[in-house]
């Protein structure tokens, strides 16, 4: 009987080849031809690893016929210091192998430094469009981000937690919700795990979920997808909702630590300047309104919700005056919060919730949430809710839950944000919007 | 102004209160009454902790009034070690502070070790259902498989992706499909990310995703779920499908001791015996088959899939043989695995696929998958497809793909068979099933 015993290779990354600790030694990678250059009979290929790409140089006896891009190769030979070569090190080719050839040449240079093709066309392309340098550093800084997140709340006493996405029904009420058909039933497509990671508090105290939520979001704008990636997480026996954003600011600290260690190139590439996070302005709701608008003379239009261009103003007023990419709103109008945001008791019109901008741009909705189950349904009954429709949900009420709240980032806002990405459909490899479903 | 600066607290959970350290101290703990106990004037308390259960003693003096379970508890007190409670550990209350308290008493009597419910009682009230001991154990050990997945992976060179969900094909075909009106366009739910993995080798390699996967089965069975999180990865530069395996192999490996430091006491309570899974054997299907039929009498009806009592039987046959809890079947017929399977060039019947079969239940299934363009293209062809409708997805074949190939582990059957559940839907906190769609 043959046994399977799981000592897999790891291969070389870019990484470790431009240790130094490899230097004069033989090696072996592989890759795909990223770009290829002849000068004389000698061959430089740019191949792509799966961190980074490695400048190879092929003397004409090692050339195999018919190279070419996006052929993939396996090479033997050794790496040495080269001060012009992307990273310090090149690697001396001994010996190429093909292992498979493309049907057709790419239809975009993707190894040029900016590609400039419209969002329609880069979209349609994504699957190989993905391949460029500046795509891949983006997407490096994304699992950063989540990893991030998971490793800093798993270190908190946090639980992580898979939630229904098929539901039966919606957690944040409104429109924006995709119909389904199951089995003969109606039920919808999540718009957050709201209900379910409220509930978990009541098991495991802190939880947490990186998941998909939907919103079938009619208009289509530079800031919104129809699907993406939440970071939620809840937490019980608060004393406050400020424990919450000091629980992001903990997140959010830990994130730049790690992206400077684990993607230092990516963010040089991107030319990305970390922000500070691990102190970030608190401003009311009401105050964060005035601020801007008499700093930026623009009227208030609504007064129970931050338009898009209030965003961006307050998000400069605290850059221009405490040099501030990050800032949290608190204190947002109840009636514009969902119903079971927590009231706040010294002024119920407004709830002990919060916003966090980051460069002008919402990226968190966070806060606290009505643990009493008179409370909660009261503030249904206010609504014209009926509270037999969330019998479930109750249930945790009823029978006992501990003050509690939390919050969900986009995390497709928050790399776009950080990369500097002017469309959040950058920051999602596949994005989904009203007119898009594929690829 | 003032600034959120993200130092919260981390609290203290069962972990740091058993360790010894804080053995005579003075602590402060906070919890739900899970159990109460009345002894003369004494009143036992079992506190839920996040993670675990602490007993708390609270003389006279310091029992506030309406003490009842599922109270939800602030503490303050010493820690001293105590024989008889468990962790060895007790809490001696010094004040009692309610923070909330429940509206109701509990439907079920949830401190009870074992709550012999039926299966349809004990779903319908999940939300409380899953403050139990046995509960919050199999899904701390669930928390800590995806974990494990996740950091093998990220330490093996993978990248985390997230794909959307809502899709314009099923990459699985077949009718086990759940259908969506997408802003007035057909789309579908993914039944994986099989496209888009594929697609990400071509990018990083290596990825990862944990992830929804919605499947539309209509019969309902113990093994059955409509929506399970699927891990999932993809790696490229593959020089043999047993490199797939290997790698499963070392993820078990690794997430068998991440529960050993990290779930001792969930395992315990569940009786749990860690499987072997450093050195699993492999067996062709057609001699898996043949073997397990020889030996328990049972005659073969499908030649080219796998029956449930089929896959029992093998199970049965290699824990007998070999003591061994996993076995991987190998060299799947053709004619039953997906048209991106890669056929075996030595025998095209067959296809170099596996599934890795847990306790006598396949948990895995996986393979190399076709690469070349024409390849790829001829054998849709031969299967009756359109090639033209999968453009986005032949795009990568295209343009060069290297060899490769992945695997998909159902998160929730992997944590049934190891916590010897014999029913997925208790390995899944809020399960999705025919007639179920709530809570």
């Amino acid at each position: 009987m043959k046994f399977i015993t799981g000592s897999p290779e790891k291969g070389l990354g870019l990484r470790e080849l431009c240790s130094g600790a490899l230097d004069g030694q033989k090696v072996e990678v592989h890759g795909a031809v990223h770009a290829l250059r002849r000068l004389g009979g000698i061959v430089f290929l740019t191949v792509r690893l799966r961190d980074g790409q490695l400048q190879c140089v092929c003397d004409p006896g090692v050339q195999p016929a018919g190279l070419c891009e996006e052929c993939t190769l396996r090479v033997q030979g050794r790496i040495r210091a080269e001060e012009r070569a992307p990273g310090g090190r090149e690697l001396a080719a001994e010996s190429v192998e093909i292992l498979s050839r493309p049907a057709a040449p790419m239809p975009i240079p993707v190894s040029k430094r900016k590609l400039n093709l419209s969002l329609d066309t880069e979209l349609s392309l994504r699957p190989v469009e993905l391949r460029s340098q500046r795509e891949r550093a983006v997407f490096r800084i994304q699992a950063c981000l989540s990893r991030a997140f998971r490793e800093y709340l798993t270190g908190q006493g946090f639980t992580e937690i898979h939630t229904p996405k098929i539901v039966h029904a919606g957690a944040e009420g409104g429109s924006n919700i995709f119909r389904l058909d199951y089995f003969g039933h109606k039920a919808f497509l999540a718009q957050s795990p709201q209900f379910y990671k409220q509930t978990m508090v009541g098991v495991f105290e802190r939880v947490f979920e990186v998941g998909p939520v939907f919103r079938a979001e009619k208009h289509s704008t530079p800031r919104h997808l129809n699907e993406y990636t939440s970071l939620d997480f809840e937490m019980g026996y608060i004393r406050s909702f400020r424990e919450l954003m000091d629980m992001e600011v903990g997140f959010l600290s830990y994130a730049m630590e790690l992206l400077r260690r684990e993607c230092a190139r990516e963010l040089e590439l991107l030319q990305v300047v970390l922000p500070k996070a691990d102190a970030i302005p608190e401003v009311p709701f009401e105050q964060a309104k005035r601020l801007a608008a008499e700093k930026y003379g623009r009227p208030i239009r609504d007064p129970y919700d931050l338009e898009p261009e209030e965003e961006h103003n307050i998000g400069r007023y605290f850059q221009e005056e405490y040099g501030a990419d990050f800032v949290f709103v608190t204190h947002y109008p109840s009636k514009k919060r969902p119903f079971y945001a927590m009231d706040d008791p010294e002024d119920p019109r407004y709830t002990l919730s919060f916003d966090l901008l980051f460069r002008g741009m919402e990226v968190t909705t966070g806060g606290q949430r009505i643990h009493d189950y008179q409370t909660q349904v009261d503030k249904m009954r206010a609504r014209g809710m009926d509270p037999a429709e969330f019998e479930s949900y109750l249930m945790i009420h009823k029978h006992g839950m501990p003050p509690h709240g939390g919050l969900g980032i986009g995390l497709e806002r928050l790399t776009a944000r950080l990369c500097g990405l002017d469309n959040v459909r950058h920051a999602c490899l596949f994005p989904r919007d009203r007119s898009r479903l594929e690829p």
